[in-house]
């Protein structure tokens, strides 16, 4: 199944600094020293440094020269050095410390000659894991213009080689999920399934990669799919955890699956039945499944995305359904498994060629179950395309044992 | 091994609702409305629903009353009606949907009778996954006052029954780290290992709980164990990611360790060799378990957290070893993996019996590796308790082939 295949290609140092280039042209620098970036997504975007945020400061600064400046804790000096596209590194010892890192900070914006103001996402780095501190602009009289959804706008429109890095994690997903579903049987327990679809699929990720993959992201390194307990009438809580549930033949369950490849991701979600389902698991399934194709019709560029979670809702409207709503139809996907715009009544940024979605309306039905189906959509100049190749009918999600 | 073991006991609803009183009686509610909480550790510790944080505000209000609200998005209303220890749960539709939720939340606090001032962790929802919006202060006219400090310091010290959860935790991390020692050989990769080391530990863990385990985390559910990269050379990045590396003979190995149990975390880290260690790895070694010991036996009621961590590295200074210098020594650990206070020069808060500190003073050597044990470690009345009963000596820690 996977003999033929080819590693995946990181982004490169030159998209790296192309997307540097584009930020800087979408801001006015005339009174202003440049960008001080936090957000660990946002660092990644625009220097390809991974790293686990923890309550030391790491920061991005792109000087209006166009210069960038990893500003970060001792601990990640080498590492930064090793990783970052960047063309420096400069370290502050710890976090509290004798000295308060944004003191060290504002002593290196100075020397960078940043005057006016700064453009970035925050005004001092946020609260993680007890971190504290002043503001960036108290103590450098600099005043902070907030630029973030500058940014995220650029990262909402995927370049090729992003999305041909989310395809690539969208197969893999996938992978983790047959072996999901392969090994789901009665009486085993959701955790026991999931760590062996993990393992069956990371297995084979490695004989194709031979030592080349890298997640690139904090969490789990590899495929992974699983339930997160919506397992029975469980999975009628859109947003459940993990309980450790043992299936049970007549069980409608909810699964997800992914895997962060080069700090890319996508979704994968199907429903499944445990044994043949019964008229009211089969009439749920098929309006789950006609929401899901109604909506994924309505990916197209040009068209706002509260396009699609209005019809989505006019849908449930139609049918009697509004009990069973929960939620809007989806978010857009890339370094971060969930981010904007998302299709919502509330939000009408309009879709364009490269942006990507997770398309996945559900319907939930207490006593019953939960029933949705999420696969990553693309918008392209014409139909929209599923990244996410992954069985949809009934016949083929229905586990026999 | 785990023959005659017992499950732990979750926190209690009296438990939630003693919190909740004590952080009420710390705050001047006479001009106040009372609470509103947004941090997902901070609400957890105050409902005791674990729930996965998106781009959807999900907050806890406390009226000065007594009275517990969560705030929920519609997809989380019959979750946290099933799970949360609170007296009411309201839903809004969705975000960003017709009307934002913070102009719903404002129309609550009115109806609540909140006027002057409120108390929380933040003037609105934090910037998770896409989400924007208005302050809360600038929607309602209330006045927010910071009180984040506050309830994190309540939060510090740990209660019997918190110090339980977390002994448990350290033994499943400690199962899962046996596998990990077990399972590492040469030619094996980390992923391959990790994935072995969790779902052998997994099982001993389902056997003792019998579908009553539950991690009320978003992370990981169950034991856990891997390297995240620190295999080899690459180990000298205290912050390393998983890079799939494959164990080779001479090898400096840090592992990691854990188990969310019922929201509770420890952390257990160990040096390891792949064969016998050179002179080289052994004087490493030999400073990093002198360093840690030193460290662990300062850990004492009454004394500041700065003391630990100035003795720490006075060591380095004294035995010429500032070069492998990288971080302060530790940081309290709970609900959240990484709080408040930490064991660094700069925070002098007063140790006190209850708290809990990772203690992991590192030497880390470009080219060789990076030498840190880590071990979660009780302050008591008397002498320092560590709850991560690991082997700690060169000879346990030497794999052979």
């Amino acid at each position: 199944m996977t003999s033929n295949r080819q590693p995946a290609t990181p982004i490169s140092s030159a998209e790296y600094a192309q997307r540097r280039t584009t930020i800087l042209e979408r801001a006015d620098t005339s009174n202003a020293g440049g960008f001080v970036w936090w957000g660990s997504h946002r660092v990644q975007y625009l220097s390809g440094f991974a790293f686990s945020p923890t309550e030391r400061p790491l920061g991005l600064i792109i000087a209006k020269s166009g210069e960038s400046i990893l500003f970060v804790p001792r601990l990640e000096l080498e590492h930064a050095q090793e990783y970052a596209y960047v063309d420096r590194v400069i370290d502050y010892p710890e976090f509290p410390d004798y000295r308060h890192p944004m003191e060290l900070l504002a002593d290196l914006l100075k020397e960078l000659g940043f005057t006016g103001n700064f453009y970035g996402d925050g005004d001092g780095y946020p609260s993680v894991m007890g971190y504290f501190g002043p503001k960036l602009s108290s103590i450098t009289g600099l005043e902070f213009t907030p630029f973030a959804d500058q940014l995220d706008q650029l990262m909402h429109s995927k370049s090729e080689t992003e999305i041909a890095l989310i395809r690539e994690s969208a197969y893999w997903g996938g992978r983790a999920h047959f072996h999901l579903q392969d090994q789901t049987k009665v009486g085993r327990s959701e955790t026991e399934v999931e760590d062996l679809a993990g393992a069956a699929a990371g297995r084979e990720l490695r004989a194709v990669y031979q030592g080349r993959y890298r997640a690139l992201g904090y969490g789990r390194s590899g495929p992974f799919a699983g339930y997160r307990g919506q397992i029975g009438p469980h999975s009628a809580f859109p947003h459940a955890l993990n309980i450790d549930a043992v299936f049970k033949e007549g069980d409608t369950l909810v699964t997800y699956a992914g895997c962060t490849v080069f700090g890319y991701r996508s979704e994968l979600e199907r429903i499944m039945f445990m044994g043949d389902p019964s008229e009211e698991q089969i009439r749920f399934f098929d309006h789950a499944t006609a929401l899901q194709e109604l909506a994924i019709s309505l990916c197209l560029p040009g068209q706002p995305c509260s396009s699609v979670d209005k019809a989505v809702r006019e849908y449930f409207d139609r049918h009697g359904l509004n009990e069973y709503w929960r939620h809007h139809v989806g978010h857009n996907v890339g370094l971060r498994h969930h981010e904007g715009p998302f299709l919502d009544v509330g939000d009408d940024t309009i879709m364009e060629p490269g942006m990507l979605f997770t398309v996945e309306p559900g319907v939930y039905v207490e006593g019953l179950g939960g029933f949705r189906h999420s696969d990553t959509i693309l918008v392209t100049d014409g139909e929209p395309e599923s990244l996410t190749n992954y069985p949809l009918t009934i016949s083929e999600l229905t586990i026999r044992s």
